[in-house]
């Protein structure tokens, strides 16, 4: 891949760029509702809640809500509600935090952490019957063309060199 | 493209195809924020508030609630709520229904052509700046797999003929 200089596409290139846009937003409208209703059908947790389970099973000593929040790209208050709704379900539970002893973070349950199992096998047949149209080869290259996006501003201009 | 047997996919699959969604959150989650931004800040409006205008730009007869709803496939309380905030923009004016008398669509107002070719430019330069490491190929082979996606469900099983 290339840098290019925006300033010079022509009219053909910006709607190549806008039906890529559209695709992306296609690609997700269709998935995300998939993954939400099969996720609360069959596991009985939403894509929300599954995210959060995803990351406290990641980090068995447990994450703050400001850790959680910034992993999630989701306010803090969104966050709180949804650790809070996971304890009522006996998914999620409080613990002292190791590093701070004034403060507290959430930690997977045994039964969340068998729930975020089943939820993880639901999760990843979604998205195989979504995806079932796509081979090995499409998967990694428009995995890396999607990343290749979310480089930061600040490479403007510059050859990436990763 | 084959059409796969999801039962089938090895655990290693399964973790190609959860990157390549976690790819699609990614760049969803970094160009729609900017997208809003941007537009917002220079020409004024949202990126749904957009996306009305450009549907109504496509129909310049007008479109119902309904039809706009469908279109932008968002509930029609939400369609109601934004056309009204754009009437009072004076970007949108309510018309009478060609095909039946008794009900009014939104069409664009002069003012609302206007804002949308300026709005259109600036979401044009988002996405190329986005974009800016994709070339031509990338571009177009992208958006051929995100639409293999949303094929729909009952193509299971089926190889696809299009």
């Amino acid at each position: 891949m290339t840098v290019r200089d925006p300033a010079q596409d022509t009219s053909d290139y910006r709607k190549d760029e806008t039906r890529l846009w559209l695709s992306v937003l296609d690609a997700y409208n269709f998935v995300y509702p998939e993954l939400n209703r099969q996720l609360k059908e069959r596991s009985g947790i939403s894509v929300s809640k599954f995210d959060v389970l995803a990351q406290l099973k990641r980090y068995p000593d447990g994450l703050s809500m400001g850790d959680l929040s910034a992993r999630l790209k989701v306010s803090n208050g969104n966050v709180s509600g949804l650790v809070n709704r996971l304890r009522k379900d006996g998914l999620v539970d409080r613990s002292m935090s190791a590093e701070d002893r004034r403060s507290f973070v959430a930690v997977l349950t045994d039964a969340g952490q068998q729930r975020f199992e089943e939820a993880a096998k639901v999760h990843a047949a979604v998205l195989s019957e979504c995806f079932r149209h796509l081979n090995a080869e499409d998967l990694a290259e428009t995995t890396g063309v999607l990343k290749a996006i979310i480089r930061k501003p600040r490479d403007k201009g510059i050859p990436a060199n990763d």
